[in-house]
């Protein structure tokens, strides 16, 4: 049996509404320390995502050295860890030789997903996040043009020398959805949709995930998102943060979410004016400490109420006026688009400002050069 | 004993007018460790200013690594490395941890000079690039405004604990001058000069710089610079570039000089334009290979001498018209001024325009700027 700590997008050195993120990660990322420290695991995953951009700021390079010193070298706890697609896997992988001669595996290469790590009686396998267009080239495989159909390729390329005998943990930074695509979404998407479906990998007996913030994004058995450990954005304000304690063999499974204390909660408020203003208000916040976006109404009059409301909330971080129509409409409207592929966004404004559909060569050249850009960005 | 190589200012990712050198410098890195293969040395010290910028490019940070794994790992020869002007220590310094678990000793901070460390009979002593504001804060002492008195000061606390029956080897990346400074040149220089007096460092056993590109840059016994291992500037061109294999005890001292393979060489022509498109002067040089700066006469009448030079010389770099006047002073004015410290350059400027001279009011203001204006560039 393995007992392993699973965490994924740190995103080292993230802003908040341009706020610099680095001290709450500190205090988080010590606090996830301490709580291995009390479980001894016999690991501790990373699902990829640990900087939050390509150059890290050297502030944010010295955070992550510090954090991955202590665990790895100060207490003595094997890493396994991906890059993810905020890491730019050169610079990520500075030192990956030296790493792993002290039990630090850190895969930043497509390649390196077949090389499987041994540890007790558990086959550890780490793929990084890549682009369709890498395993295209690896495979030499034209067809490979989606992310579900290039990262099956890649599993069914793990699963020809997989041990049936061993524990068999999967560790990815990718977006798994729920089930099946059925073929008419699967035509829509071609070459774009970035989800891959969740039955690619049933003979894994833990798949660790990264890449979305949300720890219950997915709802499966053996097969999880760790979540980030603290949120990004005020859309994860309402999620509990944390990580996930995983104790698995072949036989026996079982899993607990361990929640990691937090130097400042975030909030959404939406209320009047004059009532975030009150005692009886906010006595219900930590208002020096937290961070506050808050949409207001009764704001009719007041030229400038960010003075005001700082005074209470000195983190306030985002200031909106709440207005009685259009509001729930537009937030709804953006959360449709997000869900949408980039083909699919150039499509409708197509059809919008032409009254006409793209043809399929049309849509072929789109999706040549959707991936152009996304091998640009990759590499 | 101990028998090592020296070598220093890599400068992975520098360009040559604009040009990628990337390539250049695997040919030389590569042949360094194949000369060093033969050699099979105790330990390689490498005397900082290994990459050319503080954020190097994602293909600079893949080279570096893959040498030093080839060097470390791979030939199992332990490296004594230090941070110089041009790295950034910090992102440098990643990896740092794991690096010296395999005898790979990277010191990027002032403090850590005064951790030595032990090889067989010799004590080795990293002292990476610092400003002087650096040795102020750590020795709490406003009086180490120049790199002399600085480096004077971290050297004599080295002293304090110098085992004198070990052989004790210094590697340094700084701006070491061939003699005791007069005092009338220290009244001028106050807080400005890098230059710091040989005299400092006379207990060690060998001193191993960088910094100069010249590997003759000083002659002393026991005291060198390895110099690049290939020219950055057509003013390197006459250079022989290489490393130092060095065999040391406290008594016995042996060094030798090891060219290094050049992928291209550097050529500086003066010659009139007809000349250089003759086979008989081409027939001196690899043409097609080498990198050339031109300064050419009988340039009258031609609007655009470049596409027919480069049909010969397509690695032409620099391409200028040599006049009858002028030029020699010129150059000879740039180089004077290249000897100048800022607060020399500013109270020469300062007397042109003004006709009267800065007052020590005025020159100390200035130094603080100075000083803050290195402090911020280090930071």
């Amino acid at each position: 049996m393995v007992k392993f700590l699973h965490t994924a997008d740190w995103h080292i050195g993230r802003k908040l509404q341009g706020l610099d993120l680095l001290e709450d990660q500190q205090f988080v990322l010590e606090n996830l320390i301490t709580e291995m420290k009390k479980i001894n695991p016999d690991f501790l995953i990373i699902a990829g995502d640990l900087y939050d951009r390509s150059v890290p700021s050297k502030e944010a390079t010295k955070l992550l050295q510090e954090l991955l010193v202590k665990i790895n070298i100060g207490c003595n706890i094997p890493i396994f860890a991906i890059s993810g697609n905020h890491d730019s896997r050169e610079r990520l992988a500075i030192g990956e030789a030296w790493f792993s001669k002290h039990k630090f595996y850190l895969h930043t290469r497509l390649e390196q997903a077949f090389d499987k790590i041994s540890y007790e009686d558990a086959d550890i396998y780490l793929l990084p996040y890549f682009e369709p267009f890498e395993a295209r080239e690896y495979f030499e495989d034209a067809t490979l043009t989606t992310h579900n159909a290039a990262t099956k390729r890649v599993i069914d390329e793990i699963y020809k020398n997989l041990d049936t005998n061993k524990t068999n943990i999967l560790v990815a930074h990718t977006f798994v959805s729920g089930g099946l695509e059925t073929d008419s979404e699967r035509e829509i998407s071609v070459g774009t949709v970035e989800n891959v479906a969740v039955e690619i990998f049933d003979k894994f007996d833990y798949v660790a995930l990264g890449h979305l913030h949300n720890p219950n994004a997915i709802k499966e058995t053996r097969l999880k998102y760790s979540g980030s450990p603290m949120a990004y954005s005020f859309s994860e304000a309402s999620q509990t943060k944390g990580m996930r304690l995983i104790e698995v063999t072949k036989e026996r499974y079982s899993e607990e979410f361990i929640p990691l204390k937090q130097k400042r909660k975030l909030h959404n408020i939406s209320a009047p004016y004059e009532e975030v203003l009150t005692k009886e208000f906010q006595q219900n916040y930590d208002c020096k400490n937290n961070y506050f976006s808050m949409e207001l109404s009764g704001l009719e009059g007041i030229t400038d109420p960010l003075p005001r409301i700082k005074e209470y909330y000195p983190n306030v971080l985002i200031l909106k006026q709440k207005r009685n129509t259009g509001i729930d409409n537009e937030v709804k409207l953006d959360r449709e688009m997000l869900t949408k592929s980039p083909l699919q966004l150039i499509e409708g404004f197509y059809n919008e400002q032409t009254g006409s559909k793209l043809t399929e060569g049309q849509k072929q050249v789109l999706v040549n050069i959707i991936d152009k850009v996304n091998q640009d960005e990759t590499n």
